[in-house]
């Protein structure tokens, strides 16, 4: 009888730790299968003053703090720029996928892992590479920036906001991987709200920053891979146990 | 009896799953246990012409090269430069970790995995953070460097070097992590020789690059904590297991 029951416990044990090293191949595996072609917005045109514009234009300005809003709660209630840097378009963050989709012609992937691949990578900057990216009942918006911070020596930004409140954009992780010649670099952080401005983020350097140099490391023949991965943070998923 | 058969099956899978379970957490665990602190190397003054200096410097300096000397397979035999940017030291690979340990009283830590916390980093351009790391059979180097690249504008640059020949680097990988406010970063590479020089390394930019505001990002109260873990590369590995 004792056999019996240890042999029970085994096969238990067996079935906690497939599942456990499947859950951990899945949270480190190197890069996703949906390869998502993006081209630069070569269409729109940098605007320098465009954060200047935010904070005169009324009170809806104020809303683009760099601090979460932790007192709003509904988030057809929070008026908000287009958060792509040419565009003066304001409205409710319900409605910023629409005018995403519509108005810039950004497409949108399905799937927690992508890799996006972002060609022309030499064009000089300003430039954006943009997607969204459905996953986990969010909209996810991924943002490549191009840019000089210091003259003549131009930089990449790779960062993920959530098209939803910081405190929504709390409960999850984005992973951005790139991993080619026997490097891989990755980054990890909890996304950003839209209703932060992108600009300030990069201004920030709170996200993956690459040197030109590295960059080239990383791409094949103009185009950067980049992996990208969205998992729920662990204060979610426990409440999603629940 | 086919009971039994598939019991044992059960408990060899078991087995197996463990040591794979076991390997998955080892290798992409956050950060080692053994904690160094690294304080800067203040008293090295910064040569801004020892590349000069090492290429003038008799046929030696020949040796300097960026490309791998796939042809030398006795590193007594290989002359080499101190791979510190200020001493002009130059003797065989075999005799560089006494020289270090000696000369620049720099300390040896062992372990596959461990923590490198650098003091100090507020202090100005140029400086260096310096570590030598045992394990596996051969001796590592750790080198972080702050470096205004682009004037007004310091960068950190962390690589990490075999005391050996390019050959030998090629059989491991090493990985430097970071990981503080909910942010990671992490870079994975195959190390290079100290054969090839530092600045090389660095002007090329291929290595873990970290402008100041991501380095204050993962700093505490001035000192960052680097995890750095060593492993054999899989074309080694499968060798050893042979």
């Amino acid at each position: 009888m004792l056999f019996f029951t240890q042999c029970f416990g085994a096969v238990l044990d067996l079935i906690h730790l497939r599942f456990q090293h499947y859950k951990a191949k899945r949270v480190f595996s190197a890069a996703g299968q949906l390869v998502c072609v993006v081209n630069p917005t070569h269409s729109l045109k940098y605007v320098s003053n465009r954060h200047a514009v935010g904070q005169t234009s009324t009170e809806q300005g104020s809303l683009h703090s760099h601090h979460p809003l932790e007192t709003v709660h509904d988030p057809q209630l929070i008026p908000c720029m287009c958060p792509l840097f040419s565009c003066q378009w304001e409205g409710h963050v319900e409605v910023v996928v629409s005018h995403l989709r519509q108005t810039h012609r950004i497409n949108i992937l399905h799937g927690a892992e992508i890799v996006f691949l972002a060609t022309d990578m030499h064009l000089p900057a300003p430039t954006d590479w943009i997607i969204m990216h459905s996953c986990l009942g969010h909209y996810f918006l991924l943002v490549i920036r191009k840019q000089e911070k210091y003259e003549g020596h131009p930089q990449f930004f790779a960062t993920m906001m959530l098209i939803g409140t910081p405190t929504q954009a709390d409960n999850f992780t984005y992973r951005l991987e790139l991993n080619r010649n026997q490097r891989r670099l990755k980054w990890e952080a909890t996304p950003r709200s839209v209703l932060e401005c992108v600009d300030s983020v990069i201004s920030d350097g709170d996200c993956l920053v690459l040197n030109t140099s590295l960059a080239q490391l990383f791409s094949d023949n103009g185009s950067l891979a980049i992996g990208i991965a969205i998992t729920a943070s662990k204060v979610h998923a426990a409440e999603a146990e629940m």
